[in-house]
Parts: structure tokens; sequence; C-alpha cells
């Protein structure tokens, strides 16, 4: 029986905040310390490259989210974490799956067909106006971040579930010409993951500027968590704890027995005031010291690279053998 | 001032013709012993899988044409020879050109339109049925091939034209986001190249089954000239050297004044089995060499081998740190 192999793909794009950190990553952070499997995580960022032109953005990035990985405690003695851009055999396989993908397959990509429709409501003559390359072939490049590594099991949102099917259909027709090299994957989608609410109460995210950033200093904290919408109920009301966004925060933290104790003083009556101030107290301990440890990483960047280049090390123990046996089943390979 | 930089790509399908060799790789291979230039002769393996799922098929064409075409001359010393899938930065470039070039310039690469009009023309209701994304994608492999040795001139056919222009196009979207890192190529269209008829007065081309080998053996060789197609006129009849496939055959080997007493016994008249004896002794004489070395060649792949590795290490020198300044140049880079 062979140890299952999961992989964690990480995308590159500003700092997490706390919706980030409950929903994936603190359940991928636990997973790094699972025995039972071998675990990859990488940081995506000839991914970011499709949409990042800006070098000093796309670098930037790069380090904060490795640094809040590692201060959130990614494993990366029982893991390989590494950097997508330290692997010069992924772009080579992805250019090898791109010659066994048919192009119908990439025509029928979620994010592709968007953004044709997105032109088409705009009455464009060209259905492909302003769309790039690199938005249309990055599920070649996924297939090949799994594929490379022979995932099983890649968690995965529900709407990443279909380029994992494309991955799937793409190592099928490689193995149906060439053997069975490569291992299809399975996504593995969590609907039990939380989903936090925002300061507005809508969902947390970066696009509705309702976000609580993981690292934000106590102050911001406090005043972030000072800001988040509430009822007009009075202090000793009886209050709605499912409905509340603070007591939906404060839950994502603690265990059941705090959030029990939580949920019988909104049944009997607590103050907005008393209860932000409570909450604020509760995340800021929660928080510090990965807070402290981000804000150390971020200031000794040689020591992040070390990491990252640590990591790449042993995922081309990976890589580079399985690349030469790749090139070896198309036809390429020493002549002599 | 700079030396020109001139790149030639070979397409790594089947053991060249004499009409292949006349119109191409003749003067490709006088062009690497030019002083005043930096020349890169490279075997387009990668290019080749667009088409080729067979890795037999695959290995065996990269050996013979790399054999013809060391038999043939190619000066290894003076130029640099060597294997597209030795040059582990060309797929790396060109996922980081993907990434720069606009879905609606592939939409109008020639061969792509080609491939949908025919499925058109078959009442597909899928105009991109069968089409691979190798073949859709191929024209920025090619711009990473020339881009990445920074070509100023690439000699090409009239149907590579355009491909050209696309590089062109992708180099300077990059240039532009990321300042001026690439050279803009030039294609070299030489309609001067004389185009062979073959055996039976077409257009001499594989898919007209009409060819002569390069290295056919003796007797091969022999036969393929005596069945070549000529008018009925009699022994003694004057006859138009222009419109003869044996004359135009003879002409592209021949000197000037060879050439001139040929027109001449023409003209006077000369029995078409003369003329095909004495073809077949010129050409046999012409390609003997060749074709020993190319035998001796093929005996030998482990030389080839150590050629190509050469070439290849050659290239590298380039190719490895030009890639980490175009890393560099979009943010990816070490950051530690």
């Amino acid at each position: 029986m062979q140890q299952e192999i999961i992989l964690t793909g990480i995308t590159t794009t500003g700092t997490p905040h706390i919706g980030n950190y409950v929903g994936a990553i603190r359940p991928a952070i636990a997973g790094s310390r699972n025995p039972a499997a071998r675990t990859f995580y990488f940081l995506a960022d000839y991914h970011a490259l499709v949409k990042c032109h800006d070098p000093r953005v796309l670098r930037q990035s790069t380090l904060e989210v490795a640094a809040a990985w590692l201060a959130l405690g990614l494993d990366t003695e029982a893991s390989i974490f590494y950097r997508q851009t330290d692997i010069p055999e992924i772009p080579e396989l992805t250019w090898i799956l791109t010659c066994m993908t048919a192009k119908g397959l990439m025509n029928r990509a979620h994010a592709y067909k968007a953004a044709t429709q997105e032109n088409e409501a705009a009455r464009s003559q060209d259905p492909d106006k302003g769309i790039g390359m690199g938005l249309y072939c990055y599920p070649i490049l996924m297939a090949a971040d799994i594929l490379m590594f022979k995932a099983n099991r890649v968690p995965v949102g529900r709407d990443q579930v279909q380029h994992l099917e494309m991955a799937r259909d793409i190592a099928g027709r490689f193995n149906h010409l060439y053997g069975e090299h490569f291992v299809l994957p399975e996504a593995q989608v969590d609907d039990k993951t939380a989903v936090l609410q925002g300061l507005d109460g809508r969902k947390m995210s970066k696009s509705y500027n309702n976000t609580i950033p993981l690292f934000a200093p106590e102050n911001r904290l406090r005043k972030l968590i000072m800001k988040i919408t509430t009822t007009s109920q009075g202090p000793d009301e009886p209050k709605d704890a499912a409905a509340c966004t603070l007591f939906q925060i404060y839950q994502a933290f603690a265990t059941p027995s705090e959030t029990e104790a939580l949920r019988a003083r909104y049944a009997s009556g607590i103050a907005w005031s008393e209860m932000k101030q409570m909450l604020f107290e509760y995340l800021n301990e929660h928080l510090a010291d990965a807070r402290k440890r981000y804000g150390e990483l971020i200031q000794d960047p040689a020591h992040i690279e070390n990491v990252l280049r640590e990591g790449a090390r042993k995922a081309r123990t990976f890589s580079v053998p399985f690349l030469k046996q790749i090139r070896e089943a198309i036809g390429v390979q020493s002549i002599g």
C-alpha cells in the first residue's frame, strides 16, 4: 500500500485574511502534520504571472505568502514546501501535456468561458478581446503541477473541480498513448469548511474590501473589530448568535466549550461593546505569536529563501527522475 | 557593432530528399561557415511532438536528421548545433511568453485557421474538432526558440513569415511591459532558392511521393533517376532544357560552365537514356561522400549524441544567464 500523496497549490496574491486562514490555510497546514500522507505545498508564482505583470508585486507577494504559511506553522520537515518557479521540470511537462490536450477541452474551461461571456455581454465583436493565452492555457500548467508529483488528492475549492477533471482527462490521454505513467488525481472539496463573514456581514473577501488581515497590528485589529456590523439591540436584550459575525469569528477560533459558554451569554444578553472587546482580546491572543513570527520572517527573507530552496531540492528528487521517465516515454532521450 | 545572430530551426521529420537539400539544407549549411555571423541550428523535436506521438519515430527522426546535417558538412565548431529538448530554458520561456500573448493573436495563425476551415468544410459543428493545443500554441514555442538566443535573422519559408511576425509581436509586448530585453527578429525569405521538380514533374515533396532521398543507395538512386518523367522526343531531336526535370536537377548540383555545356547538348539533341545515365553518375559522385559519412554516423549514434550534448552545452551558456535575466525582469527571483 503506497502512501497517499496530497498536493496543495497556494496562490501568491497578497497577504491572507482571517477568512482565508479559517477556510483554507488552517486545514491545509493541519494536513502537513498528517503522518499517513506525503504532502506537497507550492507557491504558484507562474500562475500569478497570468494576471500580475508588475515584478515588484509578484516578488513581494511570494515573500509575504511564504512568510504567512511559515508563521502559521506549516511543517516544512514533514511536508515539501516549494516555489513553482524553482522546478523547471514543470514548464517542460506543461509543453509535453500541451501536445496531448484537445483544444476543445480548454474551450470549456469556466474561467475562459466567463471571460468570453463578459465580452459578449459588452457586445464586443471579438469574444476573445483582451483574453490572454495565460488564462486560456493555465489548466495545462495546473495539470503539470499535479501530475508531476503523482498527487492522489488535491484539496480545492468548488470552482477548481473542473481543473482537476481536466488534469485527469489530459493524464488519461497521455497514459492511453504511452502507457500508465501518470496517476489520476481526485479533487477533494470540503463543503464543511467555515466561510467567515466580513466587516459588513457579507462573505469576507478582498473584492468586497471587508476583510480582517491575519497579521493586522494590534491597533488595527481592534479598530477593524469595532467596525463589525451588528444589530441595534440594547445591552440586555437576548441576541441571535447564529446570525452574528462576531460570534461566528469567535467560534472559528474557540473550543466547543468556549463557544457554548458564549452562546449562553448571547441568549441572556451581552453588550456589543463588551462582545467586541472580548473578541478583540481573544483573537489578538490567538494570533499574537503567528503575527510576531510573521514580522520576524518578513525581516529575514534570506531565511525564507533558504527554506524554499531546500523544499525545491526535495521536490526535484521527485520531478527530475519522473520527467526523465516521461521524456523517454515520448521518445525524447539520448540517442547514443 | 555586434555580430549578427542567425538561427535556423530544423524539423525532425524523416530523412531529407534532394529537394530539401538544394532548397534549404545546402544554403543553411553554407551559412554555418559565415564568419560575420554567430549561427545557431537546432533540431526542433518539441515541435515534432505536436504531430508525432510515436516515441520510436520521434527518436529515430532526430537521429536521422542530425546524421544528415552532420554528413552534409554542418560546421559544429563555427556554429552551435543543438537539440531543442536539451534546453530546458526554452519550455520555461514558453510559459513566460504565454502569459504575454493575446489569444486573438493565436486565433489568426494560418495553420490553426486552415485546420478550422477544414472542419467547417466538413460541416463539423465544432470548428476546433480534432485540433490539439500543440498546434494552437506552437507559435509561442517558436517565439521562445528565437527570442532565447536574441536572433536577428531567421531564414524561413514563406509559410513561416507569420510566425516571425508573432514572435516580434510577443517580444514587443514583453519589452513594453518589462524593458528592452528581447531582440526583435527579422524573417529572411530567399525567393531565389531552387525548387526542384520530383520524379513526376510536380514539385518534389514527400506528400506527392515523388522524391529522391538524399542518401538513397546507389542502386536505388539509379532506379529513381531512370523513372523521371521526360518527353517522348527521339534521341536526335533538340530538347527544352528549362522544362526538363533531369536538367534542373543537374543544374542544382553542377557549376555554371557544366550547366552551359549540357544546355548545348539539349539544343543539339541528347538521348534521354544517355542523359539519365549521366545524371545518375554525376549525382552519385557528388553525393557518395556524404552518403558514406551518413552511413557511418547512423552506425555511431553515441558520437551524434556527444556532438548534440556539446552543442547544448554551448547553447546553454547563452540560455541559462538570459533566462535568469528574464526571470528577474518579471519578478521571479531570489527573495533573500
